[in-house]
């Protein structure tokens, strides 16, 4: 079964190229290990009207939707408040957000003012996703799950947003590296790619430091079929350079 | 003047998470010095039907489009073919590209088969983005640019896309980083936002070694606007904490 994902992250400062997205990446293993495949990524602006209509254009195309960045208490972090206007739901105060919040605080000594009392509001209905780090909680609403964007946080909210999910088909890989080029062996992994089309074969140059190397990684839901279509591969390989070195998946 | 590109990262090995994407970083920075913004940004799979509706809806959006990923010789590799019939044109041999290759495999003592000239295949009329690392080339077509996946190689076919551009307003930026919370500053921020519209207050807590900093990020077409708000937000952060460090944009 196919359960399927969609990435909205949402942030100026990933579009203007001041900040790396690293997001992507954990969220994509750690879905994949749960049995849910990422298949669409979206970048949008701190644009109400931009995130409202592709929030609106994707959640029915996908089975979860996932956001990062724009929770916090500043003039810019506009997320939840649009998630709510996408849902057509009331926005308004989470009592257990709340309450975890003011006891913080509380105890940090610290007012929780009316812009921290502001990471307390969520959609109507919001269940959290807990922050061990730094309290203030991401929420999951209908199919929306609303993660923190500094990575270390939205990692830790995956935590209890993971278990959720219905799980799918996991996908396993293998991997082979070898130094022939693309052109050599392309109609030979085009060959293998319809002979075992249950495998997806993907085929990934590396330029570094002025080598080429090729990487080609198998995958599949079905363990047998990837081993098998593998093993022939490796010997073809060996037959055709005699140094493929089998890389750690 | 606003100009915008949406870029389309195209490839399985990204949304599974194997293989980090390093070119929108590379891409926004380039367009930004240009003057082009960087809006948009979408990830997909290596899916004909996906990719055609999904380069259909975005054409119309945005001046350029950019994407990356799927232009080598093996059964994966389906951008360019997949971009002719996006855009309803013939997909055949160019010749300049043709002659490139051709010359380059001879004197390489390499054969040029048919997977090596699939490279040389693009949409009627398009017009060469030279790649001075492995030859076969990118292109650009109508409002379309078709990069290579391999960052160091998509970093230098924009030598030859950015001059092509029609370049608008550059934005400017000014950073400034400081210890204070994002909840002991928001209101005031939201203040500065108010009386600043015409600039770009970002603030991005950033979690490390279990220290928090916070970077506030100005951005604007007008330097002096900039700098003025820049001097005001220093002053007030020094009276509030003492010690705002200025960080290199």
């Amino acid at each position: 079964m196919l359960v399927t994902a969609c990435l909205v992250i949402i942030g100026d400062e990933i579009l203007s190229g001041r900040t790396q997205d690293m997001n992507l990446q954990i969220l994509a293993r750690r879905l994949g290990e749960r049995g849910v495949q990422l298949v669409h990524v979206r970048v949008l602006s701190d644009d109400e009207a931009v995130i409202i209509s592709n929030l609106r254009e994707v959640r029915v195309s996908y089975d979860y939707i996932f956001t990062t960045g724009g929770i916090g208490p500043t003039h810019d972090d506009i997320t939840s408040e649009t998630v709510a206007k996408a849902l057509g739901l009331s926005w308004e105060i989470n009592v257990e957000a709340f309450s975890l919040l003011e006891s913080y605080y509380l105890e940090a000594g610290v007012p929780f003012n009316e812009s921290r009392q502001k990471m307390a509001m969520m959609p109507a209905g919001s269940g959290l996703l807990y922050n061990p780090i730094s309290v203030a909680p991401g929420f999951h609403i209908e199919n929306f799950f609303i993660l923190a964007g500094v990575p270390s946080i939205m990692d830790r909210m995956l935590d209890t947003a993971l278990p959720l999910l219905k799980g799918g088909t996991v996908l396993h890989s293998q991997a082979l590296s070898c130094t022939l080029g693309e052109g050599v062996i392309a109609s030979m992994l085009s060959n293998f790619q319809d002979r075992y089309p249950s495998v997806t074969i993907g085929s990934y140059p590396i330029f570094q430091f002025n080598n080429l190397s090729l990487q080609l990684v198998l995958r599949s839901g079905d363990r047998d079929i990837l081993q098998q279509l593998y093993d022939e591969l490796f010997s073809r390989l060996v037959e055709m350079d005699g140094s493929p070195e089998a890389v750690v998946v």
